[in-house]
């Protein structure tokens, strides 16, 4: 079924300990939408400048991209990150954001996509999500990220946003910031509280969990011994999750949790190089391999006094 | 199988915003002692003083613990730790620690702990460890704990230990003090290095994962709403896990899944009160319904795209 993602498509310049890239592709929509490609073709919907290299657009399009809803403005600049990565890869360190052509980002659908049943809210300002939202004829799942700026800047708007999601994801540190909560289990409850059915909390290198009313499941991040480039981990466990999701007949707790899988696994391909590299020249085998290996990781036996 | 404990018996004064309690039952044996009692009954070896209530030792005697090897001091003081945890439960804070006794512990075997199948050195100082090592004879498993201090204080000896152990059992921090290495899978890597054919690093509220030089088997926490005193959860984890262990006719990959499951859900329990009473009070029922939730906050299906 048919896969929405509105956010960032940006160039990024990253230094991490195992070496640097300069403008190399990045933004939310990217990383998610790259991951998504492995199980339908997504609808992405971002802006750029006239300086996004044609060569980023092609790598995406032959990913089974649709970017019919991405906005190039003659003589604009891309947005621009520029950041750094220490020993405790863990953390971004931001030298620069220059929002460029993304700070008048105003996203709306191509006709096509309005008809989407999975729709995935990347983090943009609450009240762009909201916009999107109102073009989406009854979409059958909407998941939506933030960060800690919308939510210290625009928590009225952002909440509505989340009462108006299905899955609502975030990571430690906003899941804590949202609710005052140092227990991330006490957090999701609370998140449960304004509206979602479903919360996942992201932890970085502890892997992520899943909660709604009536069910909890955990797994933890696949093991990867060298993490070049954490970033966009977060948007390919994302892109990798509703993707496998849109994939699938039916919305089953047992498919919610193979979907926590994929994402998990994406999200590693990720790490292991600079920029999409891991998840653009990743094969299908070669993601089935890690998968299996996956299972093995976390298969336990039913265990009984 | 028979199982050796040998670590600290000791009084515990602990103040968390959920309450506080004073000369509670504390100490690693003790902890691990009353865990390891749901599958076996565990030969405890430890010291404490004349002032050690004698109501803690009828409880451990009532909870299946052999105590022939827990020496009492005429006239000598039990060690006794004194601290505070705040909001963020992950981080103890010490407010005193007075060894006391503790301090000229020598541990020395009774003559029917000898022939232990299973011995768990729990965090003591690693000459005492290998002084536990030479009175065993031929055992089966024998796992190792230890702390910061004897990282930094006493690492060659530290080394014989590991050298001589099958499963070394460290937090998070220590895995990172003893390799120097951010990543707590390449910690894992560089511990199974220094000879032990398991390496398990305790990750707090993120769980904890084992690590062969053929297999990787990772696990969540136990989901608890609210923890209310932590101490003794890293100790109740391994008395579980070697405890659950002994009692099995093999050690197979499945038994020691299990065991980390049955190490992790029984920390749980201990978490959720003060002391060792939320493992003194806890039946078989209430153990096996847990590891039955627990059970299936991990179960997976295969995913094959």
């Amino acid at each position: 079924m048919a896969l929405l993602i509105v956010g960032s498509v940006a160039l990024d310049s990253i230094r991490t300990p195992h070496g640097e890239v300069k403008r190399a592709l990045g933004g939310s929509a990217t990383y998610a939408g790259i991951a998504a490609s492995f199980f339908t073709c997504p609808h992405i919907v971002g802006v750029v400048g006239e300086d996004f290299p044609q060569e980023y657009i092609d790598l995406m399009k032959d990913k089974n991209c649709d970017l019919a809803g991405l906005k190039i403005i003659a003589k604009g600049k891309t947005f621009h990150w520029e950041g750094y990565y220490e020993e405790n890869m863990s953390q971004a360190h931001t030298v620069s954001t220059c929002l460029n052509v993304f700070e008048f980002f105003q996203p709306d659908l191509p006709h096509h996509y309005r008809k989407s049943d999975f729709v995935f809210l990347a983090n943009i300002d609450p009240e762009l999500q909201l916009h999107v939202l109102e073009q989406v004829k009854k979409p059958k799942l909407v998941m939506c990220d933030t960060m800690n700026y919308w939510i210290e800047s625009k928590r009225e708007k952002l909440m509505e946003v989340f009462r108006r999601s299905d899955v609502v994801l975030v990571n430690e540190g906003e899941a804590r910031l949202l609710t005052d909560s140092w227990s991330l289990i006490h957090a999701a409850e609370k998140l449960l509280d304004t509206g979602p059915s479903y919360v996942i909390i992201k932890k970085g290198e502890h892997g992520a969990f899943i909660m709604s009313r009536d069910d909890y499941f955990s797994l933890p991040a696949y093991p990867i011994k060298k993490i070049k480039d954490p970033t966009g981990a977060g948007d390919t466990f994302a892109g990798g999750f509703i993707g496998y999701l849109a994939s699938q007949k039916r919305l089953t707790r047992a498919n919610f949790r193979r979907a926590m899988a994929v994402g998990t696994v994406l999200a590693s391909f990720v790490c292991e190089d600079f920029s999409v590299r891991g998840t653009i020249s990743l094969t299908n085998s070669a993601l089935n391999k890690r998968l299996r290996e996956f299972y093995n990781h976390v298969r336990l036996s039913a265990v009984e006094l």
